[in-house]
């Protein structure tokens, strides 16, 4: 009676439930929304506690060797010195001269250089006003073509040696390629960047220094007090390893988890909430003793994959791929990710890296301070004795809590096509029930006759066993039902004039439709059951 | 055997006892620290997600009026606008022109115009340079005051019109106010707008503009990309507001709760996490009938005081204010606060405010989109027909996480002196059960015997009821109790020879450090039936 819904407009239907039912809203949206920002709605703040509440059982709750921390968003700038965030968290940017389009040069498709290329503008007047405009290119620029228009196209263009256009217009008079950090920069404390700023080019100029150097001093200016968002949570680890290590006393193996929002400042948002400046991350450090890496590389990239199928995604829909070489970080002996089959095609939820020691090594010499462990009865083998700081090895499962929610939305999603008439047509939001936002709908079958009386005493049975139970009267059942579907609620109770006799209720499953009657006392029973299951 | 601790430095010991047993670390404290910036150790973390899941829970998921959402902490920047948080959400900054101290004019202390007044550096040589310093100023700015040296002291200035002096050496050598706005403000998008300031500031000099006209253009050129860290969660229920109620099918009166970061870059940073630069909060909004502001502000501000105590908190810390008609905003008709007994003093917690249709009338006028609730039977008073748009009131009940967590710290921490010799001393964390840490300690008598196998069963049967109970083996018994009393963990279930024999164990209390001898299989039954209880 289900069907997999695989059509190419299928994101399309995610977006629009979650929109409809109160899980996704565009941020802002009553000011024209903001780029690629959402919010979540009550019933996707619920899903979204319960997708980490998950992770967070797993990983931290429910193991002797993993602590969980809640850092700092705002961190001191020398974090992201020593990490490398600051050199080298940037994308290369480029502007098209012709269009104004800015686009990340590595994503721009490749051609060959010297091949022709057709630049093609939104209209007539565009192409003419582009036209014009290449008329005052140098001849090094235009590197000889002769450009002529034919309606909203430019003909006689050809790739340089870059080796790609602009992937709006397809112009390859290009501005240079400039690194663009992705990192959010603002200023902490009562400080007036802007006013340094002017002033420090008042007198720049007044020197008579040059842009390079303006700049420079500018940066400088800006820097006193230039913090940043953190783009990821996992340097809070390193930086807290030996606070963490030692208030807990812990022994190696061991790991340092930790939940919460990252920030970049993409160039190129895309696919509703899969990428988008502001996310959510489950980031969890496993320090391991030097030359274990490859061990627990090959445990957590298991122990990840089994997670992800614990939520009931599809089997089908999850992958493991392993990086090749080329892929890996210059630090980095290994890493797998993740994979989940999204509308368009494979895509990430995590990553399982082997950092070997590059992050404490960092943070070490750009601190100044000893991040290592001491294992008093082990043998250093530098000197032979007993007594060794040991530079632990690093193993990173780091998973997307976003693109996570996104991956179980569109894997939950159903539609039934009803009978031949279209009757009993339905969308239903197939979520694991630890997932649902709600896990049991009460609901009275009339507003009246102590019905509403009964059924929020179900509720608070539920609620005061510690499982999310609502109260539901509006409208008729039917209309109930499908809302509770599309909110992908596992169970429906109701109660009706049977009830007020018998202390018997039905109780309709979402995946199925059935419904059975039993105890209002057997209930909760069958819902904690199903809470329980794996 | 208890005692409060009331001595002066409780809050010293409340910051040591975090930092040794892993609640709350100085962030990126390997790099010196980060003004004011906090991160959640292994204890803090867990602490803090119980502190808001008990307000999740009580004010969301056991409500039928309430639903809650998760917003960007990047909005829009209209929201601000309309919010009047662009315009007005700062502080007067004042600097000292002898010492440098930055600080806000509204805190500095009051003295009478024209009073004498004793300027005092930290040592000799910083006065003489200060009396150098003064010797540059005009006779206006010195109002014909002749200073002299008296060690690291000047003597001979008075007090200006502004009627207070540098709150750090007491000079009235002060640069002019200016308001320095609170939100953190960064830019979204691949902008670079550094350098447009510096080619804005280039221009504007070429054409010879005034400093007013040159920092009119900078903050223009700024301002087309810049948005802001959120300085308060509260303003996102606002802007929802349609999408929630209409998605959910809300009717009056009803509530839209958001817990979360918030960021205000204060001038003054203060009291350990009480008052920083990152913190977070539990908003919830309250949308009622135009007229029934004051019914239901009554409602909410003794809701709230029951809820504070719920946690455990002692009556004698808690209070209600109401505050005086001086205090309250324009648009305010009624505000309370809920305020705690902290080491230096009663402070507030949370804020219960009836705010009229101020914020929704705001974000109508500046987004062009009705915020209203319509509805179909009432009566609309303007035109006396069926069918009235509704511009709700709102009653705003504003809590302090953090600050609620630092709260419940000092609340619980207790120190006993033991006997005569000291014997039996211990630093206790009487914290609610539900807010413990750790629920349950489980202890091996020793890590042999079959003893741990035991204990790890144990384990295993509480995390499968989903009570966080953590297997512990590391050091002598006694040295495990005192650490579990310290982190708070009510209960220590400890497994020894007998348990292998009988399937007993003893159950040790935290607040009495009593023990029994209890069946295995009772010990849980006894912790569930603590964590229920109010």
């Amino acid at each position: 009676m289900s069907q997999a819904v695989e059509s190419p407009d299928k994101l399309q239907k995610v977006v629009s439930l979650c929109k409809r039912r109160g899980f996704v809203f565009q941020s802002s949206e009553i000011y024209g929304g903001l780029r690629s920002a959402y919010d979540y709605g009550p019933m996707g703040v619920e899903l979204k506690r319960n997708l980490m509440a998950e992770w967070w059982r797993t990983m931290v709750q429910s193991r002797e060797d993993i602590v969980g921390i809640d850092a700092s968003i705002i961190m001191h700038p020398r974090v992201w010195q020593a990490s490398g965030h600051l050199a080298n968290f940037s994308d290369p940017l480029v502007d098209c001269k012709l269009c104004g389009e800015r686009f990340r040069a590595d994503k721009a498709p490749r051609s060959e250089p010297g091949s022709a290329v057709l630049i093609t503008l939104a209209d007539k007047e565009r192409a003419k006003a582009a036209l014009d405009r290449s008329a005052t290119f140098s001849a090094t620029e235009l590197s000889g073509a002769v450009l002529r228009r034919d309606g909203k196209t430019l003909v006689g263009a050809t790739v340089g040696a870059r080796g790609y256009a602009c992937p709006n217009c397809g112009s390859p008079y290009l501005s240079e390629e400039r690194q663009f950090n992705l990192m959010f920069r603002t200023n902490l404390g009562p400080v007036d960047p802007v006013g340094d700023v002017v002033d420090v080019v008042r007198k720049a100029l007044a020197e008579g220094l040059d842009d390079a150097a303006i700049r420079s001093r500018v940066d400088a200016s800006i820097g006193e007090s230039a913090v940043y968002l953190r783009p990821e949570t996992a340097q809070a680890m390193f930086v807290n390893f030996l606070n963490v290590q030692q208030s807990m006393g812990l022994k190696l193996p061991f790991g340092i988890a930790q939940m919460g929002k990252s920030f970049r400042n993409e160039v190129k948002v895309e696919k509703f909430i899969f990428r988008s400046c502001e996310f959510e991350q489950m980031e969890m450090e496993f320090f391991v003793m030097p030359g274990e890496g490859p061990k627990w590389l090959e445990y957590w990239k298991n122990e990840r994959m089994r997670w992800w199928a614990s939520l009931g995604i599809r089997p089908e829909n999850l992958r493991l791929r392993p990086h090749a070489a080329d892929e890996l970080a210059h630090y980095s002996d290994g890493c797998y990710d993740v994979e989940y089959m999204f509308p368009w095609g494979w895509d990430e939820l995590e990553g399982v890296a082997s950092r070997t020691d590059y992050d404490l090594t960092a943070h070490s010499r750009e601190s100044g301070k000893k991040l290592t462990y001491f294992d008093q009865e082990a043998v250093d083998p530098a000197t032979g004795k007993s007594g060794w700081h040991i530079m632990p090895h690093v193993i990173e499962p780091a998973a997307g809590a976003t693109r996570g929610l996104l991956a179980v939305l569109c894997d939950a999603y159903d539609e039934e096509p009803g009978d031949a008439e279209g009757k009993g047509a339905r969308t239903v939001l197939r979520l694991h029930p630890r997932l649902a936002p709600i896990k049991a709908a009460i609901l009275p079958l009339v507003k009246k006759d102590g019905m509403p009386e009964v059924a929020r005493e179900i509720v608070s049975a539920f609620l005061a066993a510690g499982i999310t139970a609502k109260y539901d009267e509006q409208h008729a059942i039917g209309r109930r039902y499908a809302r509770h579907d599309e909110i992908g609620t596992p169970y429906a109770i109701t109660v009706d004039t049977q009830t007020l006799e018998d202390r018997t209720v039905t109780l309709r499953n979402r995946d199925d439709r059935s419904q059975v009657r039993i105890p209002i006392s057997a209930a909760l029973e069958v819902v904690s059951r199903a809470l329980a299951e794996a």
